[in-house]
């Protein structure tokens, strides 16, 4: 059977930058591999969610996996948590976290505790497992002072308010259901404000803290929740497209998402999400990983790191450390593999966040309609034979390329 | 008032060829009408349903017809009763049926009943007619072994499984509610045991297949329904776009579409359905029903028999017979006939099956926005102006052009 690796470059796509002549990274780059891909394959552009819609990794990983975002995206929390390694079961209601400093008024302090670095795993034992009002709570910590939270009950909802208020020197927030005839909501609020409380009692005695006190570090006495989502119910990627797959990632959101759908999710050495990641060492993965499975997600975070940074310079540093990872992956992928090279969103490094601009694809493999566009770049593919799709079309293009797609009708 | 002819090549689109130097055999013919068309008119790619998905020409053509296949398209039955000229209803449920032979434990010997040609039509009559539960009971016969199935009742459901088991030395299947809590699917599945049943009683000893055995041949002693699907309410095209059509088409399943949304249906003489087609009396009645009728959709058979038979030459000679037929339309169609000429899907020869790629379609007619295009292939138009649409578009476009579209708004 044919295999297939869908490349996603984060945050890749960008906008004329003046210092370019005018010109984007990719428009500026050599790079000979990617070039060849586009040569050899066939070229449009992507509209991750749809035309001019700025979409987040998540929203825009699930709909390239063939997953409407607008159907099956209740909030970041979710994928966050799964991300982590925890196990999201439909129908949880999960959070993204902080570790936060308050004082006794539980007014903000620090909403990063001091960007805690250690001793968070103790902080997370301490609170994890507890059940109030018996909706059974599980915790676990992230990098940094980050962690997630999922509660764990039939009939909560998820439409409620944050607790974080998002900036310094404010009070904690009461959570409240947005709509206050939504009872399964507001249980959540009432058990998340119970949460945050006790998390403070049992937090602000905790050894880690009195240490960090010792040390003139501020405490991570409070866990503060947002992001709300309820874990949605999913079809696994092997039962939606018929394809054992693997995910080779270097963020928690992107291995969030893949674990969500069922897939397996490895972890590469010396691959660490920032410009310095093993790119190669990533390849080797992917080759390795095509030997048993049907196909491989792979998600190389740097270029959004550029572009949130405004630097050119990284995008183009990344540029090329992409085009060098092709090209191992071109001498070493097992025959027959399919290959979908795009990106996830644009991060333009004017905008240091993401945009709603299309991001170039291009579709590699036997059968494949090739076109007259020789370059890898937001431009040059819109004379490709694919012209504009959306993320969502991705998944039935490839897979009927690999002759694993159902036919509809007769 | 314009009149206007849309005219569907089944499976005319294909993926590039290394016999043809890399080519498609719509790339490689010499089609001086075709082109003709595609330079006087306005060309582009078009996904019958969506971006990669693998149409069926029933649900193909719905789409194109302005029916959405996912709304509308309930499973095989009721268009392949339609088309060969059963009065399928809202509600019936249709099946698609084999006159096949089986041993008195009811296990399949034979799936087409040694191929059976003559006497289906007295068998047919046998098993017409009768009432089970109080559900009416409606067959026919179709070409060779097969036939069609309606039964009429209120309150039936279609979601049911097979009774067909698909292959020989296994017993014919019961055929059950795929819900066991869906009360109409239930009723539905035991009306078809019970048809089976009798067929098998009625069947068995009709003089028909006394013949059989008598000169060697499989009896055919009972009719295994599958393809469930329950006729849909369906606008007639009529009520749909404002134009009173007729369709010329050579197989049962898209005169089965056409007549279930109230088109005129005529029969061509020498219109085969195979590469011996007569296609230049297509084009004849064609123009003739063009005198009276608004609207003629014509659909021509042969280039998907190439596709499906793995042939770039029956192709090719396809190609060259549709370049004679538009000949010949674009002599004698009457003045104000808008064309759109396009494809159901493409069936490439290394696929020999329905594949996911677009189709090139062309519009043509007075007002049409000219564009360079200068070739009716499925790469050349992706320089066209109409970019990529959706078969879903094709009668909106179609009708605005033709000035009988109503306005959206003031």
């Amino acid at each position: 059977m044919a295999k297939a690796l869908l490349l996603i470059c984060d945050g890749l796509g960008d906008r004329p930058i003046a210092d370019l002549g005018g010109k984007t990274p990719l428009e500026v780059a050599a790079k000979p591999n990617l070039d060849r891909l586009a040569t050899e394959g066939e070229c449009g552009i992507m509209d991750p969610i749809a035309p001019g819609v700025r979409a987040g990794s998540d929203t825009s990983h699930l709909a390239i996996l063939g997953y409407d975002p607008y159907t099956y995206y209740t909030g970041r929390g979710p994928f966050e948590a799964a991300g982590i390694g925890m196990d999201v079961k439909e129908g949880d209601v999960a959070f993204r976290c902080n570790f936060t400093t308050v004082d006794d008024q539980m007014v903000v302090l620090d909403r990063r505790a001091g960007r805690i670095t250690t001793g968070t795993d103790q902080l997370a034992e301490a609170v994890n497992g507890m059940v109030i009002d018996g909706v059974e709570v599980i915790f676990k910590e992230s990098v940094a002072h980050r962690g997630a939270l999922i509660l764990r009950a039939k009939g909560l909802g998820s439409e409620i308010t944050d607790t974080d208020p998002h900036h310094e020197d404010a009070k904690v927030l009461e959570c409240q259901p947005i709509d206050p005839n939504d009872a399964a909501s507001a249980k959540t609020a009432k058990v998340v404000n119970e949460f945050v409380k006790r998390s403070y009692e049992i937090l602000k005695q905790h050894p880690v803290n009195v240490e960090r006190a010792a040390e003139g570090l501020r405490p991570a006495n409070v866990i503060l929740p947002r992001g709300a989502g309820i874990g949605p119910k999913l079809r696994t990627f092997e039962e939606e497209h018929s394809l054992k797959a693997t995910c080779v990632a270097e963020t928690g959101l992107i291995n969030g998402v893949a674990r969500y759908v069922g897939m397996t999710i490895v972890e590469v050495p010396g691959a660490t999400g920032g410009t310095d990641s093993n790119l190669i060492n990533m390849a080797k993965v992917i080759v390795e990983q095509l030997q048993s499975a049907d196909f491989v997600l792979c998600n190389v975070k740097g270029a959004d790191v550029g572009g949130h940074d405004g630097s050119p310079d990284i995008k183009l540093s990344m540029v090329a450390k992409l085009d060098e990872m092709m090209g191992y992956l071109l001498e070493n992928l097992p025959k027959d593999t399919f290959m979908v090279l795009t990106a996830d969103h644009s991060t333009p490094c004017s905008l240091k966040d993401h945009s709603g601009d299309p991001v170039p694809i291009v579709f590699w493999g036997d059968g494949v309609r090739t076109d007259s566009c020789r370059h890898f770049d937001e431009r040059s593919v819109t004379i490709g034979g694919v012209n504009r799709i959306r993320g969502i079309d991705v998944m039935k293009i490839l897979t009927q390329l690999m002759n694993v797609a159902e036919k509809f009708g007769a």
